[in-house]
């Protein structure tokens, strides 16, 4: 056995011992030191960098790592053996998985309006804003000599009295604190209570003088990134707002990958600490700081998030999921409660999970679609959400159908040498000019923010803005030379959009032609699949007269090059709609009313799902599809002339 | 601070640091050294006899040791305060409390005619020996391509089928391991269900070629020992059975030293902790290996302990209880889960409270007058339970009254200085020479089994005999000499029943006028209590035609020795029954038969309690038994020939 020490650049070090010949990625997981690894630890996406310190390592210089790198001690975990005690240092760069929780500015109109515009929407097809939770007052007569009715009894007769449901429910956590607040209160006191025809359920039990919000959690679980909102239960009002990267990247960056990695011995209790101890519950603990509530006060949750992440995150087998015949232990679960799986909220409280629909149609995609309201139009319409998986739905008031593609995480940022999230730093739209090839950027953040990466809108405007220029060809091979090209030891460009000089970060922010390619395959998912859903319906790309696209690419995302790079089809601009991050939207829907939930049920019950690899026409559209912005330009016949 | 070293005859050593002054039994506490301390550790009791081996300790020399003992080094660790680094020894003795746990032979014929006795009993007034647990056969088709319902709604169609119910209920636990017990077996599978008109609720999924028991755990708390069995819910046999102390005691002997204990801080954890992970779960996981089953498979559990009992086990606070006007948070509930207390079996098992009354009568009474039948017959009856505390109920088919006296752990071997329970070493049946005052005994155990002590029904017949042969008067003194009898300095005599060479302990096994004393006084609380309540209620001795006796105090109670002590009333001495531990029996007639359950739940509601402090002539009638027979010699008249 040979030591092995990791050190970080803000914390203690973590030694421990590793067998001859064990990957320095595995030994790191085991140990839980958190090294970002989005391929999955196959050297391919060169994101596992670390610096060997001292001792030896077997390690092979790869194409991620430059000589000079290389001879500074750079090595790739992934691809490193243990051979001799050894120091490493993890630097930031690769923990960044958790990237700092960012809490929203809920004073910022932006942030409010979504949710309410959502409410207002709602309201307006007719769906009541209203659940289940209320809080009410109860005064019960203080026992005597005489009137030695145990505190339950009492509590229930009350109940009882002030709702007209005989049968009243009373947990453990009531029961157990029942006998201290009675008597702090002078049997004075508020209940929040889940009233239903049959019965109502006793959640919590205080004071009567003192101030109590009901509260509710509502969350995004993404394969990449987790959004979640608190909201006042009894108003719909948002309390906090916060997002943070699903702390399961370090399994690999995709479904597929973790599914993998859960199946190993212990891996689904990993995959499932990952999410809920590492991730959701430190989320809980700073949002409900901010919004002055604690975390028992959260009664109910609702969770948008695909299949996988939902079998993960209950830590069911997911295996199934990606195996043939693809048979998930569920679609829909009425009977888990936060205690189930470890969520440090009310112990009682509700999990409400948006129902899947197949293995690759998940409950964000029922909750989004609920929020697109495409399910009440009778004009048809496209839903598409760009996550790590792109899942499009289509249809209208009559019918919907939807599908999935592996988009890879490029959207995200992911899978991109300097990609990133749309968060401070973030490039978020370019161009350029075609004759100096010089750019002019956007970037995320206050005045003055340097660049640090791309996010995915930002990609799409700079592949766009490349094309334009002529500086790419259609198969996004760098045609130009200049200032701005840089080409590697074997020819391979990139584009410099900020040296480093510019940049936040310690080296250019830049696309390369390897970024281009895996862009394109991305966007060449998407558009093949919509095309194959609509054919093999009958339908034509002509018939669509709404798009709306969700997902974390990025309110900055400009269509009209979302189009030009033939990523969507091409129809008029003015029928293109950003409607964010309608995961978590659904999700609050569903949490803050129960008419929404029941319509979100409704939906997924009646949307069809077509698997594409079963289509005999996927891969070629899909083929066809990986070019700039098609290999039938006539697709794109009419923009062609902006270019 | 001080260095504290706990040493221990079979165990490593415990090492913590303590402040001056400090009471060197609290900080054996704090560190869950265990030392018996009956009287709550306030030197009355002489238990916590603790060695000073090195270092000092401030300790007064009490009559709890003499002379010779204070010169080895032996101290109550309950009045020794810490003042410098100090080791010691802690000996079996004291921390006995956790005296080995027992399993039942259970091919003995005894142990399983007790639990057939009372099927056949509650078969012959009408009652259905049966609950709601079943195992079901389910035969799912297999899942493909064409046919892709997830795992749990493809369960929730066969058990509908299979039931013909259509609310079918799927918990956290099962949703977990379904994935893969289906595949497992082939979606041929065998589920553990709960049938309700309402819905089915599935406990568990096997495969459908595997052996599996449906268990329960019917358990009686006492507050100074524990019994216990699994039985096969299916057929109501006796899989397991065993017995342990309470690990509570070390916090006080009785109930209202427990619940003082429990209001200190963390003092409900402490109390919930001794009883749920020291005693039930080591408890559980013998039981289970004994019965064969894993303790997953324990669907059900049924408890019958007294309020407070009731109270610590699942963490409520208490001391409301002991506090006028004496109201405890429940009385029954129905919401309990084992997942909610931390008991080691199937997280969804429901836990079946026997039903509290009042205060001081609890779910052990109502479950025991359940098991005595009294409820169902014409005549009158009385019916006692000589546990820690003494409850009695008195009535018939009509109407039922109970009450509860104090009458300490005497009858199961507390508070007396050789005293101990019914088990192997304990002398249960005594009679006396009245000329040589030599005694002839009977030891519980095989065959050449040395006395250790005396257990209650021991006592009984020793006090009855020392009576009997003149050697104490009526107020318990000694008052003959000889070569049994000792004298201490002060002149306190004692009885000697077996020299420390006849003796299977290091010290003679005796009876002292002290521990005569205690035994007069609970005797005396019983018999007073019995008088109380019936004339209270106008009815008189001569009314009762059956005498049903229960408890701990063992099945070789010789009852007519207990009716010349005047511990019981002057009734023909075929009109009484030793019934044995009818908590148990209670806890197991609820845990198999639903409808014994809801028998319990009507006889609770229809029980009067009347506290006995309330009754002015109780303090009066109570010194006036505080003798052998009792002062008014009248109502023991017949008997006293016998003498």
């Amino acid at each position: 056995m040979y030591k092995v020490t990791f050190k970080f650049e803000n914390s203690e070090d973590v030694t421990v011992f590793a067998a001859f010949g064990e990957s320095l990625l595995e030994v790191a997981r085991k140990t839980n030191v958190a090294i970002d690894a989005p391929c999955g630890g196959n050297g391919a996406c060169g994101k596992c960098k670390v610096k060997l310190l001292g001792g030896e390592l077997e390690s092979k210089k790869t194409t991620h790592i430059s000589d000079e790198e290389y001879a500074e001690g750079w090595r790739l975990a992934c691809i490193s053996k243990i051979t001799a005690d050894v120091e490493i240092l993890v630097p930031d760069i690769a923990s960044a998985y958790k990237s700092r929780m960012k809490m929203a500015d809920l004073d910022s109109e932006e942030e409010v309006q979504i949710f309410e515009n959502l409410k207002e929407q709602i309201a307006e097809v007719g769906i009541e804003l209203k659940n289940n939770l209320e809080i009410i007052d109860l005064t019960m007569d203080v026992p005597t000599l005489d009137d030695t009715m145990p505190d339950n009894e009492r509590l229930e007769w009350a109940v009882e009295a002030a709702t007209g449901i005989e049968k009243v429910r009373i947990p453990y956590t009531v029961l157990k604190k029942m006998s201290h607040v009675l008597r702090e209160s002078n049997f004075d006191v508020k209940a929040v209570i889940r009233r239903t025809s049959k019965d109502v359920f006793v959640y919590d039990l205080v004071p009567k003088d003192k101030e109590h919000i009901v509260a509710g959690l509502a969350v995004d679980i993404g394969t990449t990134s987790v959004a979640a909102i608190i909201i006042d239960m009894l108003s719909g009002k948002i309390l906090a707002k916060g997002s943070t990267g699903n702390g399961q990247i370090r399994y690999g960056a995709d479904v597929i990958n973790r599914i993998i990695e859960s199946t190993k011995p212990g891996g689904r209790e990993k995959l499932q600490n990952a999410i809920v101890e590492e991730t959701l519950n430190p989320m809980i603990v700073e949002m409900c700081r901010e919004a002055k509530v604690s975390p028992e006060q959260i009664y109910r949750i609702s969770i948008g998030a695909n299949t996988t992440m939902n079998h993960l995150l209950i830590g069911v087998d997911a295996d199934p999921v990606r195996m043939e015949p693809y048979i998930p232990t569920f679609f829909k679960t009425n009977a888990l409660f936060a205690s189930d799986i470890g969520l440090k909220v009310n112990p009682d409280a509700h999990i409400i999970l948006a129902p899947n629909i197949g293995s690759y149609v998940g409950g964000d995609i029922t909750a989004g679609t609920f929020v697109s309201m495409i399910w009440n139009k009778p004009e048809f319409s496209l839903f598409i959400d760009l996550g790590t998986n792109g899942e499009i739905v289509f249809g209208n008031s009559d019918f919907l159908m939807s599908c999935a593609c592996s988009a890879g995480p490029a959207f995200e940022g992911g899978d991109i040498s300097c990609g990133m999230r749309a968060t401070d730093g973030a490039i978020e739209a370019v161009t350029i000019d075609q004759e100096t090839m010089e750019p002019s950027y956007h970037v995320i953040g206050k005045e003055g923010t340097k660049p640090v990466g791309l996010c995915g809108s930002g990609i799409i405007d700079l592949i766009a803005e490349l094309f334009r220029c002529g500086i790419i060809n259609p198969k996004g091979q760098i045609v130009r030379e200049g200032a701005r090209i840089k080409r590697d030891e074997f020819g391979m460009g990139s584009y410099v959009i900020a040296f480093e000089k510019d940049a936040g970060s310690v080296k250019d922010v830049e696309l390369t032609e390897a970024d281009i390619d895996s862009f394109i395959r991305a966007k060449g998912a998407i558009f093949s699949a919509i095309r194959t859903m609509l054919s093999y319906c009958d339908f034509d790309i002509s018939m669509i007269e709404n798009v709306y696209v969700a997902g974390g690419i990025g309110s900055g995302i400009n269509m009209e090059n979302a189009v030009r790079i033939g990523m969507f089809p091409n129809i008029p601009i003015e029928m293109f709609h950003y409607v964010g991050n309608t995961s978590l939207a659904g999700a609050y829907a569903m949490l803050y009313s129960t008419e929404s939930e029941k319509k979100v049920y409704e939906i997924a019950k009646n949307m069809t799902y077509i698997e594409l690899s079963n289509v005999p026409t996927y891969m070629d559209e899909f083929v066809a599809a990986c070019f700039l912005p098609h290999t039938d330009m006539s697709l794109f016949a009419e923009r062609e002339g902006n270019s």
